[in-house]
């Protein structure tokens, strides 16, 4: 699999299956490890993560732990292709800015993943449609129990997997859902759920990171805590917020529907409308017009329109994305009229109704 | 011809036909006249008004001044009605809010009308699609001589026609031009365009009179003196102007074109766009976007589309129609509503491109 191959279609992850996939858009786990008797990545020599780079990557290829897979090495490949891979959620920030060896390792679906040498030596990584945070979960660890047969992981009987920041160690577990709340975000209701979030220790962020948190109602929630709690409780305790959330997502957008329905119905065939017809888009303008057209989709208000299709639009809308499909670097203007008329072709078949 | 009738078609004058029909959207005839030794509306008693009612009446439909016609009573009519007939630019709003008898004589293609008891006794008013002063005011005259035959109209050799009020004595003559000037609105060049009208002694108006200059840069010009000047001199005046007005807004549109193409081109399709899409629309949104619509057209960066559909949008779109074509008085958000199927169903079978 080439970048070409991946910038024709996209993650599975995006289509739109899985429970309550109108309100949680994706599940994604991520277990941190490293090598035993090894240094940290910022505290090893190149030669060093070089063979860490070579061992796990064996490991992964000759276990088949991510199935038919890529190893894509990131001193490789150009800044583009570098935020190309961040806007699809296949690496954080962190593994593309390194000065070190470091390489990202993709299963062919894109569900599930490896980070090499980012903070950590292995960044393990699965990403699932809809609300699946067990089954996410359970896939994760069986690529983690996979490689185990031929990597030994730094791991303490008093503390747990051992990591190079301590906010990871102990199970080494990130579990986050990507949630898309337009209904509390129309209610004004989002800032008291979101604060409530916190209250239960639990990580709120926006769709690309901090500081996205305004798009279009996407927002990232995740465990803060990785030590001292079981993963069965970790996964639990997220899932519990969750599904309140989802709850007061479902009563807020009933509420909306009863009261305000004619309004809703405009906004949302209004941004299907612009999406259609513009000839010049911003990306944050893509995020928050597909944030309208997915709340029809799960109200009912518009159908002939698949939400994986418009799942698929915020990612390949992303400028990275626009560049690899023009082929090409692009100034500003060019990028907007080219991702305008993308969004236009992808949508030109559509029945909407 | 009822209303029934008139409410599902348009007046010829729409029609986009004519010369610059991209700019001056139509052209607008009216001559004041007044029996003889008869006293002005205002001051004459109800009988004395209702034979002159009569008599205009008989007049017109005994010459076929006007064609195949139909007389409308304001008295009998309801308010909507009225507003109906104001919306379609066939009465004043001083005809329709008279405390006496008063009606419009309407021709079958509503280019040729004739208000009776306004102001003055008669008030003959011919509109044409485009930039035809000359034919225009030629087919007021006409009707107007037609008339002559069975009425006898106030005049003085030293003042001309006599009006009741002394600003349209003489020639009795307005003649206006319905400009559609976005170039020049986009480029900021309209206030000062509207005060070189203003300065060769020419009144500026909105779409829909005093109070609606923002509309859609939709622009009605007229000559202000009826008196000491001859009919060719008022109409050429007038014509002179305005040929300077198309030209500024025809470099506009080019430098625009030039300079903004993928911009103006944007504006051009998100506004048909949200004509095709909305849900709920108020008529001063439906103006701004057949505003930009009709730009696009003439601009050639949108076809497939008649401008005579789109002239037919502003019209049917207002408040009036809109409770017409739905049989019953609607509140602002039912109205909201029945104006958006409305507009949707007019384009859903444009092939725009």
């Amino acid at each position: 699999m080439t970048l070409e191959d991946m910038q024709n279609r996209l993650g599975c992850w995006l289509d739109g299956s899985g429970p309550n996939p109108e309100i949680v858009m994706s599940t994604r786990v991520r277990l941190a490890r490293n090598l035993k008797e090894r240094r940290f990545s910022h505290r090893a020599e190149k030669d060093e993560l070089q063979q860490i780079l070579t061992e796990v990557t064996t490991a992964v290829e000759e276990t088949q732990a991510l199935g038919e897979s890529t190893v894509i090495s990131i001193r490789e490949i150009s800044e583009e292709d570098r935020r190309f891979l961040l806007e699809r959620h296949l690496v954080s920030n962190e593994l593309v800015s390194s000065d070190w060896p470091t390489a990202v390792i993709v299963g062919d679906d894109e569900c599930r993943s490896v980070m090499v040498n980012e903070e950590d030596h292995l960044r393990i990584q699965v990403m699932q449609s809809g609300f699946q945070p067990g089954a996410t979960w359970v896939m994760a660890e069986e690529i983690e129990s996979c490689l185990e047969s031929r990597l030994e992981y730094a791991f303490s009987d008093q503390y747990g997997y051992l990591t190079a920041c301590p906010t990871n160690a102990g199970t080494g577990l990130r579990i986050s859902v990507l949630l898309h709340l337009p209904g509390l975000g129309l209610t004004g209701q989002i800032g008291r759920a979101l604060k409530g979030i916190a209250q239960v220790g639990l990580a709120v962020r926006g769709l690309y990171g901090e500081g996205t948190e305004a798009m279009g109602n996407f927002f990232q929630v995740s465990n803060q805590t990785t030590l001292g709690q079981s993963e069965p409780d970790i996964i639990g305790s997220l899932e519990r917020v969750t599904r309140q959330v989802i709850e007061h997502e479902g009563t807020a957008r009933r509420i909306l529907l009863k009261d305000a329905k004619p309004q809703i119905e405009d906004k949302v065939w209004r941004a299907f409308g612009l999406l259609r017809s513009g000839r010049l888009m911003r990306p944050d303008e893509v995020l928050n017009l597909c944030s309208a057209v997915r709340m029809g989709l799960g109200l009912g208000l518009l159908s002939g329109v698949s939400c994986s299709l418009i799942n698929s639009l915020m990612v390949l809308s992303q400028p990275a994305h626009i560049e690899r499909i023009a082929g090409k670097s692009l100034s500003e203007s060019e990028s907007n009229a080219a991702r305008a008329d993308l969004v236009r072709k992808l949508l030109q078949n559509c029945n909407a109704c």
